[in-house]
């Protein structure tokens, strides 16, 4: 702060800091709260009119200069309104334009404009549903929403609904602030339910892993997923204890779906080894990477034969569930132990918040924990049962989306998202330079770029030539998306693995996320159009 | 809905489902929006000016009775106006008003009004911080507020904070989704630390315990920590498959911090022992039922004899280091491996956010996952070093929260408290009913009710018949509190612990945290004269 300029009257006084913890009565201290908000509302809206604007790498040395100074000011540096005046003329621009239709490249896009009212209200109302002391009301719902999105899940009788919604002593989910917790939460679940208290044992929570290896004389714990599912879940196996080594990737079919042979071999395999316990088996409705679902019917089937912990990372395809035309892709599903689903995915709510979700009701008594203050035994506080202490209400904003849209209105959203994919497809099938990698089912779909001459070439090669063409086929479809990304008009982002299990090598292919219902095939062919112009200006050395 | 009713206008059509991802341009439909926000920032206001609102436990049922439903509506239920009005006129009264200066029961209070904007702003803004491609500036901004608190905490040189404040390749802590996340994260780091890859070992991370335990020829991990931590300690002792059983709780000495006698004796013990491992040795800068401080320099110098990790858990107290006056009292932490502070607590940010950080800028490194399609490596996504995966911009509103408050205005908030807690520790005192159980040090106090009858009669009895007299106060003290939380004017918590090492039983106490600038020794001489109030009604049978 220049130090020849007064300090800001903000902490002039105690009295001017007590009052701003007190909303203003008279009028034009009113009318000065609304304008901030009026400014929030539709200041930011000329920079979500502008271009996607995800940062070249190289500029970060630029973007950073400014963001270096680490000493914590005394005196105010701004007041309120320069601050979010700052944001909306400075900060905002510099940002990533997520909710342009342009921007398909991530899971995150538009959202309703009432979802910023709605996560307004809950930050103004600021209870903690972690305890029925810091939230009363808020925790009802959060149970009864629950029970909703249980019901859409499982669909059990109404009786049983009937009993739990509101039961102190049962838990059908709970709101998590991200699917990593929330898959977290599973198989810790998972892995508690497996080695439960018995006799002098006071189950693996208590006793740790060590202990209950060698009273049970083990040697290896295990989970078997898809080697494409999301790197959450090996982090879930080292954060547990169990190992990211023994977080078993099962390789994809043709399809790129589970292998169930290769899942079946391997469940008999590792239950051979008396000294190996699989902790659980996990399904991907949606993986992150090509949007395609597991066949959870199928595996739901093979995990009862095998009495094996059976959950579902529905992170991303968990609200299809609400689309008539689209739910049976995700057949099998009730069957699951566990589910995971989240909010700030197709559900289009603000960052950040999960779900989980238990067919069996009293699963979450095995990671329950008490204390004196809060959370006695026997109280209805939620926390009791969560990975997450402190925990805002997020539960409201899900159970007014749905009165606001209905589930008719999410499936129109989904719908969208799908059939503009397959259109999508369609499209990229009819261009010459393009290749689909995977096909949309929900509505993610990847594919690469491959000049017409490199594509007739790759027929005919030796192996060992494939290979060096192949590689520059990766290092063209890595220059075409950043550079696509540098001119900052779309965003499409980019990821590798092996197209067919046959490959030597992984390919890069382009990823593409339809979610924003402002997306439509028209924009999409205007992505395809640049990434085309890209290349033609592209210096390819063959 | 009602059959003979119209479906809302919401779904009616895909033109106006698409229309509400648009922030509308028209005159009117912006007075509208902002209508809302003025309903949502004012309406509450009302809610805000009645009572503390904690229920009694009886009327759960009352409660939950019109929250039963569990079917999702196909259509609409209702428009937006009316969910907006709804949850101000149904919803909030029945909320908990821990905005109330009488509030003064839990870890949360009123905030400065413009948290609400901030929180609005990152919400319209919606960038995913995980990573670059989804936050641009965000992700800045975030590293450079990291180094802004870590400074405070840790005090580097300024050559240290120059490389590290923007650095790709370090990490000085990182935002989480609260205390428990970021306690988790530091005994995760911790752990693996201990059991770094090493010749043919992958390190505990990639291998599991089980390998690891029988690697090192080691049958068990554990962690210190004094008696009265945070149960979230325990959890990320069962979540990390060292077992709850194994945070091992260090007896209080008779000021109710950690007895370091009794540290020193059990790490000798357990060192001695060459089949366990000391994973940490964890300090609280402010526990959660007494805000007592352990010490956290003695403690510091006991870890680096013995060669052990330490943490500081300074959820609550943290923030006392922005106090000139009081951040003496924190002295030590500086010599912390990693401390965790929560944003939601003293900086009086909106639920749900928290933050960890670690002297060593490679200490992260520990955690890190990488993927193809984001947070590969080389990048600088932050997510590929956190717990969580995507995460709102909390950073942002602390940057701009210190930016409008000055640490000065902090300091006045943490001064106030400090200042009012002891002023009611003297009131306490002067009053024939009451007996202090903890003296404040931060701004957290505990006392009892104890009548004066009873008080004489304790002095002079046997053990046994101590004991029922100390059940007796324990009954009465947990009457008044309920009593008092039922009448709804004002709210104190209870929790319950062996006020010296010789008593046989727990004690049940009084708990407030004095945190709002608008609690002052007035209304806590109200909420101590409803106490005496409520005490003379009482039916108590000696």
């Amino acid at each position: 702060m220049d130090k020849n300029q007064k300090p800001i009257e903000l902490i002039a006084s105690w009295d001017t800091l007590q009052r701003i913890f007190i909303r203003p009565e008279d009028e034009a201290s009113r009318k000065t709260l609304l304008k901030y908000m009026e400014q929030i509302l539709f200041g930011l809206h000329d920079f979500l009119n502008t271009n996607v604007g995800v940062t070249e790498e190289i500029s970060l040395k630029e973007l950073t200069r400014d963001f270096k100074n680490t000493l914590i000011n005394k005196d105010p540096e701004k007041k309120l309104t320069d601050v979010i005046t700052d944001i909306i003329d400075k900060i905002a621009p510099k940002a990533v334009n997520v909710a342009s239709p342009y921007f398909i490249g991530h899971m995150t896009s538009a959202m309703p404009f009432f979802m910023v009212h709605l996560k307004t209200i809950i930050t103004a109302l600021n209870q903690n549903v972690n305890k029925l002391e810091t939230s009363k009301i808020l925790s009802v719902i959060e149970k009864q929403i629950l029970a909703k999105i249980h019901r859409l899940i499982f669909n059990k009788k109404e009786n049983f609904y009937h009993k739990h919604v509101q039961s102190i002593d049962t838990s059908l989910g709970a709101f998590t602030t991200g699917g990593t917790t929330a898959n977290l939460t599973a198989l810790w679940v998972a892995r508690n339910k497996l080695f439960s208290p018995y006799q002098d044992f006071e189950g693996i929570e208590n006793e740790g892993i060590a202990k209950t290896m060698q009273t049970f004389s083990l040697d290896r714990l295990v989970v078997l997923v898809q080697e494409r599912a999301h790197f959450s879940l090996k982090k879930t196996g080292g954060l547990l204890g169990i190992g990211n080594k023994n977080i078993i990737p099962i390789p994809v079919d043709s399809k790129h779906k589970i292998n169930l042979k290769e899942l079946e071999k391997a469940i008999k395999e590792l239950s051979n080894n008396k000294k190996t316990k699989i902790a659980a088996v996990v399904g991907i409705a949606g993986t992150t990477e090509t949007g395609l679902v597991d066949p959870l019917n199928d595996m739901a089937q093979i995990c009862k034969e095998n009495s094996l912990f059976f959950h579902v990372d529905a992170a991303w395809g968990g609200p299809v569930l609400l689309s008539e035309k689209y739910s049976h892709l995700l057949k099998g599903i009730a069957n699951a132990d566990s589910v995971t689903i989240d909010c700030h995915k197709q559900f289009y709510m603000p960052m950040t918040s999960g779900m989980i979700y238990f067919k069996d009701p009293l699963s979450m008594d095995q990671i329950a924990y008490h204390s004196n203050y809060v959370n006695r035994p026997g109280s209805v506080d939620i926390g009791i049962k969560t990975l997450e202490g402190s925990r805002e209400a997020n539960s409201l904003i899900l159970d007014s989306a749905l009165k606001i849209m209905g589930s008719r209105g999410y499936a129109l959203l989904i719908d969208h998202g799908i059939k503009t994919a397959k259109e999508f497809a369609k499209e990229i099938k009819k261009r010459k330079i393009f290749e689909i990698i995977t096909e949309p089912e929900l509505n993610i779909l990847t594919y690469r770029i491959v000049p017409p001459d490199l594509k007739s070439k790759l027929k005919k090669v030796s192996k060992d030539q494939k290979e060096k063409i192949e590689n520059l086929i990766n290092d063209i479809n890595i220059k075409v998306q950043r550079k696509q990304r540098e001119q900052g008009k779309s965003f499409v982002s980019r990821t590798r693995f092996k197209i067919s299990k046959y490959d030597r090598i992984e390919s890069v292919v382009l990823r593409c996320v339809i979610m924003s219902p402002m997306t439509d095939i028209n924009i999409l062919k205007e992505i395809l159009d640049e990434q085309e112009d890209i290349l033609t200006r592209l210096d390819i050395k063959i």
